[in-house]
């Protein structure tokens, strides 16, 4: 029996914790206020989109130990928005309340070197080619192991692009290597996929597994641009990897899992994200349980709900100024808007998305 | 040209205020917040069910009129949950901010004499027969006239089966008439209808006009315990009464009316609500555009949302300890859970719905 299988249901009343205060925050709590749940966000920064939605708001940095122990403490179960909770923070929480997704998640998925090691050797799951590369010699090696281009990523704190270069040839590896300024650093092998593809998955204490369909993902500057549920090609292949990473983790909520689908079939993880994600966005308009309240439902110890979409949707984000016209998307009939409260909008920055819902499955 | 031609759209970011901190103005602020809007509610009562998942929140007596001021100039539109506010309570909102759906509406749906009249004089549609009776010999004279049983309301301020009385015989008259102890009264012929149906409909500052399906309604012990939607036999007479007494109102939002439907098939208004209302509860899980978004786009001047529901839904109240069975409910893949953050269970209270899921349409 695992720790977990003694985690009791958490009735409606009950309060759930979420570290970060961003839009996955914001449709977190909205998703448990929809069943009784009241919100404590915790986040360094006052009124921000998950904040101004919910009943509790502790404002504090997340190394403030004192400020994360009280917080904790008024929690009956504690979650986050984004992998890069610190160690000793979710050390803390976990002290004080119940943690999930736990710690080894966040561990995992806050490291590329941690996490691909770690999906190949304990999951048994195929990766794309990765090399630990701690001196410009060891990348040079490596870049010759793989061939060009290849990418050179930070270990850590990278996402929409952050932290990575496309090296094309061998001479530019010393260039690339000297940019990243001393942060760890990984290696991996170009893979030529035919298309990028994620898999929504929950997993309950009780060891209760569900996946959505298959979601297509295309990207635009490094950003996911649409998300189209459910995607064609699907062999079941790509939940069942996830499903057996999630139990690796000893997994309680929901996870993401992104893959490079090669000329011949095949599957490379790219990456996992220990929360709800932009790729699972369509299932809040696709008629079935969505990742939101799936993910509160996993953490308070609920059944899972249905992970069977009733139409199909093609998720496309807002932004920066896409969301300026808000009044032709409202004038779509097919064309849910889902903005995140924003106050200040930035090139780049993700305002909303919205999903539009086809035909009838 | 009317004064709400000129009401310009408001943007995202712009603050809704809600009158009213229930379970409706909760549905209307968690709508409001995933279009992007802030919301301010205001209500006597610190911390309930609306403002626990609001950014502002005002507490203070609705006939507070300081604070009703306070609270209109830093809204950019006003709305409310319930059509009791008081009218001077609604002047002082009108002149510091738009109200919307104006006072006349609040006026008419506030006294059944005034409602029943205004139905039948100014929209010219039927309602059940009625009588002012401000004396016993009034009611005697109207009861000879309708015949028995029938039933004696107070004009105001009933709701759930409150205020009424039915008078099984001439000789009960007397003590029912006692009974109300001096509250303005009407009486009302009983209406043996075959079914209870309504119309949630939504009217926009243009005039633009859309209604749900017909919708059918059972009530136990005069509380609302199911909506199916879409009713059948809808031959669209109630949609377009409705739509009549909108624009006879110059409406602007979501109203619901609420009929009789007789043997011979015709429709007696029997009353109308000037909000969001239990019987359109249905329209969060249908596919469609649901009530509380619908109307927070109506309010705001935004283009109506569809309201062609995908699939079929059956709403069932969750009154009292029902909800004692969250887990039950929880498990059943086509239903959809609402629970309104009520600390306190009371019998007879409405502490959630549950929308169940039926056949594509």
């Amino acid at each position: 029996m695992t720790q977990s299988d003694k985690f009791k249901s958490l009735p409606p009343g009950s309060t759930i914790g979420i570290l970060g205060g961003g839009q996955l925050g914001r449709m977190l709590s909205l998703a448990a206020s929809r069943l009784g749940f009241d919100c404590h966000i915790y986040c360094p920064k006052a009124g921000g989109p998950a904040a101004n939605v919910s009943r509790y708001e502790t404002v504090a940095n997340y190394d403030d130990l004192d400020a994360i122990e009280k917080f904790s403490r008024v929690c009956d179960v504690v979650t986050y928005e984004f992998e890069n909770v610190p160690a000793l923070t979710a050390a803390k929480v976990a002290a004080c309340a119940p943690l999930a997704p736990n710690s080894r998640a966040l561990k995992v998925a806050q490291d590329r070197l941690i996490e691909k090691t770690f999906i190949q050797s304990r999951a048994g799951v195929a990766v794309v080619r990765f090399a630990d590369i701690a001196t410009l010699c060891q990348a040079e090696k490596a870049g010759e192991r793989f061939g060009y281009p290849n990418i050179i990523k930070t270990r850590r704190l990278g996402y929409d692009g952050k932290g990575q270069i496309k090296v094309e040839r061998s001479n530019d590896m010393q260039a690339a290597f000297e940019a990243m300024t001393g942060a760890p650093l990984i290696l991996e092998a170009f893979a030529p996929f035919i298309r990028e593809v994620s898999i929504i998955a929950a997993r309950g204490h009780n060891g209760q597994f569900c996946a959505y369909p298959l979601i297509e993902n295309v990207h635009r500057n490094h950003i996911l641009h649409t998300s189209t549920a459910p995607a064609p090609q699907d062999d079941g292949r790509a939940a069942d990897i996830t499903r057996r990473i999630m139990e690796a983790l000893d997994y309680v909520g929901v996870m993401a899992a992104e893959f490079f689908q090669m000329d011949d079939g095949s599957l490379l993880v790219n990456e996992i994200a220990p929360r709800v994600h932009n790729s699972g966005h369509w299932t809040q308009d696709a008629g079935c349980t969505d990742q939101f309240e799936q993910h509160i439902r996993a953490i308070s110890g609920w059944p899972l709900g249905s992970t069977t979409p009733r139409h199909s949707v093609v998720m496309t984000n807002l932004i920066g100024d896409d969301t300026a016209k808000w009044d032709v998307l409202a004038a779509q009939p097919a064309t849910h808007i889902h903005l995140y409260g924003k106050n200040k909008m930035r090139a780049g920055r993700k305002m909303g998305h919205v999903n539009r819902v086809g035909t009838a499955l």
